[in-house]
């Protein structure tokens, strides 16, 4: 199925949200309670639900447990999909252990780091790797996405590794822009915009 | 100056990006340069230049110290923004040194957590106080925005105390919903909708 992204990352926080009343038989929601919970309007939500052929009871709003399943159909791999975190700093491993923790079709299979301290020593039962280990580890785990939180001065030439490995999916934490092929697919994220988005929303606000 | 989000967030990444050039008297970039630097359109950058009322020189495009001066003036405060971040485990701690580090109007003004072991012995000269010293602390300090990193079960109950201590924003890290008064700009980021979009766009990729 062909969506755009933002489509995507709502279906995927509309899931995250429901996913605690997934297993009550018959329970349902509204549109408008769904966007609230999400700062959405309801609008926007049944526009992204009329996408994947679902439209809500006018009496009762969405079956949740219907709308939890069609979601993951249509964007989960039926394989599940295996992710490396590289650079197992402060960050590398709050986002490890998070992962680790959260019912998704996501596995962490493995993170690298340089610090051989770290190395094949991790919580939780997932090991840490070398760099120079990257290559074959991601081969023989089939990893596909990898997390990278490595100190900015690397970013690009472990990205280089990843991408030859053949990862397809990278999530950047570090700043710094990276070039990837055309099929790999990139996602930055920066918390100095997120944090000024908010600072340039609250500056006019200190005397309401 | 009436923005939308959108807008905000992609002024704030150009200067990110174009921050490093800044000082380079004379330093011009296209928009196309500017766009493909960031995974965006030639045409998205200039409509969103355009609304700050600058548009390129044909020969030369944008002039970067211009461009960097012109976006501060519209998304800081002059006076600057005081944060603090609320949690200090793995993450919490990851962020604080990110921010302190980050050429920003944002300062790190104070940490909080219950562990008393952080309290009071903060990295970098930033001080870690207890939950229960929000209050003081967000008006001592002027502190504008808080960045949320505690465990889930707790996120509710200490959002509730900083929006009474007067915070106006918030970045909520703990994929818990928040309800927050209407003069109080939430906005959320949870990992695993990042991770499940990039899933999405390369799970038919394995054959590239």
């Amino acid at each position: 199925m062909d969506l755009p992204a933002r489509t995507v990352e709502r279906l995927s926080k509309y899931r995250r949200m429901l996913s605690k009343y997934h297993s009550i038989d018959g329970a349902h929601i509204f549109s408008h309670d769904l966007a609230r919970l999400l700062n959405l309007t309801p609008v926007q939500v049944r526009r992204d639900l009329m996408l994947l052929g679902l439209s809500g009871n006018h009496r009762k709003g969405y079956n949740i447990k219907e709308l939890v399943t069609l979601i993951g159909k249509v964007i989960d791999d039926e394989q599940g999909q295996n992710i490396a975190v590289v650079g197992m700093g402060n960050l590398g491993s709050a986002i490890t252990a998070f992962i680790h923790k959260a019912d998704t079709k996501l596995h962490i299979a493995a993170t690298f780091d340089i610090d051989p301290r770290k190395i094949h020593t991790g919580d939780s039962g997932i090991s840490c790797f070398s760099i120079g280990e990257i290559n074959d580890k991601v081969n023989e785990y089939s990893i596909s996405m990898a997390v990278l939180t490595v100190p900015p001065a690397v970013a690009v030439d472990v990205t280089k590794i990843l991408v030859q490995a053949g990862v397809k999916g990278i999530l950047n934490f570090t700043s710094v822009h990276l070039d990837v092929p055309k099929n790999v697919y990139l996602k930055d994220y920066d918390i100095i915009t997120s944090l000024e988005e908010i600072g340039f929303f609250i500056k006019d606000r200190s005397n309401m």
